[in-house]
């Protein structure tokens, strides 16, 4: 049976995917919200060529949550040649529909009908902004995909804002006041995570909650930004974009890699995120230690260009539903 | 009450899509047989880069025959910026689908599930072919849209094939041994309905099947290519791309236009099909006259490019419904 209790899932991208993947065996009332501030790839060029919103990560989360096999295949493809070339069919989809009725909303929402989404999809904002970082030295970069693959040049915690200033979706905000868990998906701390985190409300939508609150943490890190961060490390940059101390919860790995897992990781700059029990035994929220390296090998969706650059270390998605289910009290 | 006979509709194009948007109020059991020979605009586009199927007539008989309004809209939403400009989102999903599963017949299929058709669709056949016209010197000329679209130069009745051949799709062949009454809809006569009746089997089909055989008349001719052509010349030209006297019914239009009308139609080379009832009263099939100009004000799809350029003159789909229906014996 599955839990009936709200689940709110903020994130986006690969690590939201499938954390939802998992989830829906396991809950009923599930909302996943996405940041809306992507401009790489596909989404970009539709960004930039018809002024929609970013459908890409909102694409990945209808996929996780849908029940028609037959379109969430066709929701992944991504053409291949010709002037189409990198674009995926769901985003054509979600850019069409906003296009003709003017709505990202109702594209989000006609999408998750004929996908027939298990709960519900929504943008974490429906204002078109876009991320800006600044670094020590008070350099600006703007844009989420080249924050999301620079170096930062040994800048650690970086400010971020989006611009111009975007304010959370009042069904996004009702959602986060109704939940009983809240979870931080995993997946980019500055590319996808803190979009999401700075909209104008949602910070204080999440303080203002009575739901508990849980970060699943990275499995890895990532390169020239988070070098040597450690699970603590982790949850103390979510706080700051959140804007306070409301974590309950941080779910992190035990497992250790395969050798040749780590041996590939290694060669990319990536290391396993570390934990210091000591210091997290210090903090207000409570340290679950769990086995999350699914073993599965991984089924590449031959139609999708992108499914092959994804992390071959990834979470698995049973334990962790298992874990937030628990957290939700049912 | 609906007509449960079986009516087969062959053709492709606008005067398909009037037709059985009409039809399929008095019709359960309808089969619209598609040609595939296209190669103009998005279509040609998707054709020559991706080595799909030609979508475009096929999508609009699925929008005819739709039931969800909201999606037959986005089905024929067609993108008016940037590189995915003159797409319209049918077509991009019937070549996505296709290009996924290898099978142009399953796009359609699922596109008829997600649009909820009354009856089917079917391409005529799964070849890849294109027409090619041969004129009276001799010359020949390559490509549907083309010949669609040329100065015949005074060719009359120009020799017509598909290279490589095509063959008819077993299901269309199948479809118009059970049919009660086959319509040839109106359209271009030879970029439109002779890619269709040209197919290697469709004449066949059509002249051992027990069905009525109807042809619907065009209202105007088309410049450089039908100047001059009568209600019966039209007829003839459809028999001679069957290859047998076939026809049981012509259905043409008595109505005359307002001067407004041809005013428009006139300046632009086009002129009312006349009609010669001595001539025909001559020929082995019945001809039935009928007021058939809609004088409807036309409903244009702002999201629709294609829409703008659409005859203003068109026929009347409820009168040519019932008509059909009258013939196939219910």
């Amino acid at each position: 049976m599955r839990s009936t209790k709200n689940i709110v899932v903020i994130g986006g991208g690969t690590g939201s995917f499938t954390l939802l993947s998992g989830l829906k065996n396991y809950a009923e009332h599930i909302t996943a919200l996405v940041n809306v501030a992507d401009d790489g790839g596909s989404t970009g060029i539709l960004r930039d060529e018809l002024g929609v919103l970013p459908p890409g990560d909102v694409r990945q989360c209808l996929v996780a949550l849908g029940e028609s096999s037959k379109l969430r295949d066709v929701f992944s493809y991504r053409f291949a040649e010709g002037s189409l070339k990198g674009h995926s069919f769901g985003n054509l989809f979600l850019s069409a529909v906003e296009k003709m009725t003017d709505s990202f909303y109702e594209a989000v929402e006609l999408a998750g009908e004929l996908l027939r989404i298990q709960g519900r999809v929504l943008p974490i904002t429906l204002d078109k902004s876009h991320l800006v970082m600044i670094d020590k030295e008070g350099r600006r970069t703007k844009g989420e995909h080249k924050i999301a693959t620079m170096d930062f040049m040994g800048t650690k915690r970086p400010a971020l804002h989006l611009e111009p200033h975007a304010k959370i979706l009042p069904e996004a905000e009702l959602a986060i006041k109704e939940a009983d868990v809240i979870v931080i998906a995993p997946g980019s701390l500055y590319g996808s995570l803190a979009p999401a985190l700075v909209v104008d409300g949602v910070g204080e939508a999440i303080l203002n909650s009575k739901a508990k609150l849980l970060y699943v943490c990275n499995l890895v890190t990532k390169p020239r930004q988070t070098d040597g961060f450690k699970v603590h490390d982790y949850a103390d940059e979510i706080e700051r974009f959140i804007g306070g101390k409301a974590l309950d919860y941080v779910v992190f790995n035990t497992d250790e890699p395969t050798p040749t897992m780590l041996k590939k990781y290694t060669h990319d700059g990536e290391f396993p995120v570390e934990f210091d029990l000591e210091v997290m035994d210090d903090r207000h929220y409570k340290a679950i230690g769990l086995p999350l390296i699914d073993t599965e090998p991984i089924k590449i969706n031959k139609n999708d260009a992108i499914g092959h650059s994804r992390s071959l270390i990834r979470h698995n998605s049973d334990t962790l539903a298992r874990e937030i289910v628990k957290v939700s009290g049912k």
